[in-house]
């Protein structure tokens, strides 16, 4: 197990620390669950009350706790201060293999960087390029003539179709499936008939694809996923797709062919866009939203089909009326019958 | 093919004869395509009619029959003595692999329980323990120092990452992923930050995972699904939950960071919970359902965002009365306004 | 990479050449993005005034077009052309294994056809049958007593349970699952009871499964798609499904248990039947759509739960106008309250 004193942790984050700074934790916990031996972090300074009364050895708090009983690490920005000792303990927990095991498969021709692991079982095929620090899981595929990026991490069962290039910094992984043939038919006669896949997938830099997800290689030219993308597991970007940078995509959000996403659009959880739509810079597709088309900048979309949110909550809403609705528009029919059927008073 | 006779399925299933107990049956099938040398089951009484013609050689039924041909084992609970049967047979048909490979790569420090099968190409890391009777088939990847309890079985090309705990009697299917990444960034000047997850899983007893499913591990602390649950293929329990024990969730079910499932919960077919929502005992999310909070015990939940049942399905049902209301409003419109516009009777 | 002259390709599509026959091309690309050295096709006559301008140094096309400055193939039938030519370059671009590895695991009594290719690190258990021309990738697992037939490719990291028989001509894309455990249960005293799976699973001809999609093994008897099915990645075949020839499943469609498709149906994106249900020959399941029973042969369905897409279509519209119709509601109500508070004209 990890053991961070609060002097490293300090050193780590860029804080200040109030307290002895050779205490030490050896794990992490939220800020009700911690107790002795382990680090919290104060995310969010409305809880600041709570944060007082938290049982861990060391607190990484944005602002000087008045009450808190343990080491203080005083640190501005305490989101980034989680994420650099996330990083940390990851590291120290789950040791990467090292090392290109003899029970690997890695085709003479394979070019290999410096500091590169490929672990048992591994398949590296003919005239793939494996840059510095690459780190291969067992029981990885990768094909012919595909290139991976320095300090990229393939974890077992991914399997990587030929031609692929991956870019540095990128997680791929388990059993994730990158350049499996995009689906695409035309019909003859009755029958489907097949129209292979030509072309490739090309992943940038700094990009995460999660378990179980699917990057589809194009039918001609490439599909593209842009640097800094960070996609769940359980997702699907299909053929020809072009996702931009700095976007998210939550589990089973799923891109049909030749979908263009902006910059860092987010895709929520299930959601969907049919194909050729396009997302532009900043949009949001919201939980279980399929978008028919297109979505300009920085809007909301919700539904199925997909509206603005605001319109669609309100939808939503109304829906939940719709019995009271439909009972008031049966009393109104009534009385207005009875109105237009009522001879004319005074008569 | 296995081979049982009427005496053993009778011992089996704690049944009583009618006819000769030395006939035998090759084969399961249902009550209509059941012919010669098979076993059908009537499980519902009222299908009693149908039995009576099944040609079926023996029939396993919960009440005697009284022009039925063939054999009948009578036993109160057919279901119960279905699943027996079942059990037999796939014990036959598909013989689990023995012993420990030459060609898998078990680290020295494994500690290796009796009766254990690691097949060709598994790979078992460091400090990792396998109980008694455990079997791994091929390609299975399995990290360091985790814990698998005995007569767990892990089918092929399952991925689990280091330090996760799988208890006894578990079926992790095909493909499976355990412990992967959660999925947790925050942004920082237009660009995702990973927040590595460093938290574990923990599967109970009995539990059983499906094909291409997920289970995350937690940020900090554990992802946990509990004794006796059932987790059907496809489907994704993200970082953080907690599933109770005897819970159910079929294809595609999918649980959002953070959610907790209380006991004998059922999700069907594609529905989802998001962030942070609870559900508590015996509830039923309906297939398809997306829930956005918290739902109490023994409701049943439909639509997305989903309503107590009896309401979503009378809302549906008026959805398809939208264009008749949409009409009736329109002439009531018209038929106020002349009302209304009608200079004042008697005037 | 691959390279091809206007003479071959004619003699490929069946093709007419208008200017000289020995220029060559060595990629594809779409009428826009080609250039110097690309093939493109005019797939659509209406886009012919673009083809005209088109810079790829060969077009095949339907028609002869006047001004283009490269060289025509003139075909018919340009999107048969274009699988032809596809599935050249595939097979030159991705070459397939070939023979059977030393290290790959493959049973003495495995029958292995001619030309059969069987990669590192695959595992063929006892008894199972490859036709001619089989191509088995690194990782793949076949169980025992399975047969592949001729010209059938499955990709890495593809597991195939005992038993199941696949046809000729087929691809299982990477990850895929077939014969995995249907998902059945049976509840005694607050526990959930396993109803094991001893059924199998049929495959037809010419059928693709698509990447991380499961076919499920059946309870008793078979779980069946038959021949020219196409399937699409993150697909789900549930136990004791019947999937008709020449089928479409795109990606996420999913059929519940005892499923029924007649021929030709195609179910698009993200689009389910529940369990039970039949969908006639011929009938489209919209994306997104959930079919909760029974489907008319031709019929197309939308929405869900699913109705005609023309009725579903009109409802989506009218629901963009519940706010205005609550609204209308409203001052109607209003209104004839007062055309019914007003004491009687004239009185």
């Amino acid at each position: 197990m990890p053991e961070f004193s609060a002097k490293q942790l300090a050193e780590m984050v860029g804080g200040r620390i109030i307290g002895r700074e050779d205490v030490t934790i050896a794990d992490l916990s939220g800020l009700e669950q911690a107790g002795a031996g382990d680090l919290a972090f104060l995310r969010d300074k409305n809880r600041a009350a709570q944060a007082e009364g938290c049982k861990a050895s060391i607190l990484v708090t944005p602002i000087e706790l008045a009450s808190y009983a343990g080491v203080q690490v005083v640190c501005e920005d305490a989101d980034m201060a989680l994420a650099r000792v996330l990083s940390a303990f990851a590291e120290q927990r789950f040791p990467r293999p090292q090392g290109v095991s003899p029970r690997a498969s890695v085709h003479p021709s394979v070019s290999v960087g410096r500091n590169v692991a490929v672990a048992d079982f591994a398949f590296v095929g003919e005239g793939t390029v494996l840059g510095d620090d690459v780190v291969i899981y067992p029981h990885v595929y990768v094909g012919r003539d595909c290139r991976i990026g320095a300090r990229t991490t393939l974890y077992a069962n991914v399997s990587v179709h030929d031609r692929v290039i991956i870019g540095a910094d990128c997680i791929i992984r388990y059993n994730a499936v990158l350049g499996s043939d995009g689906f695409g038919f035309i019909q003859r006669g009755g029958r489907n008939v097949k129209l292979a896949q030509v072309g490739g997938v090309r992943i940038g830099n700094n990009v995460e694809i999660g378990s179980l997800t699917t990057v589809d290689r194009a039918t001609m030219d490439e599909t593209v996923v842009e640097d800094g993308t960070k996609i769940d597991s359980h997702c699907h970007v299909a053929h020809n797709c072009h996702v931009g940078p700095e976007c998210i995509m939550a589990g089973y959000a799923k891109l049909a062919g030749s979908v263009r996403l902006g910059k860092g659009v987010i895709c929520a959880e299930d959601s969907g866009v049919n194909d050729h739509g396009t997302v532009a810079d900043g949009a949001i597709i919201g939980g279980l939203a399929g978008v028919p088309g297109n979505v300009p900048a920085g809007a909301y979309m919700l539904g199925a089909p997909a509206r603005p949110a605001a319109e669609q909550r309100r939808i939503w809403a109304i829906m939940g009326r719709l019995p009271q609705m439909l009972e008031k528009l049966r009393r109104l029919e009534k009385e207005v019958e009875e109105l237009r059927g009522r001879p004319a008073a005074g008569a």
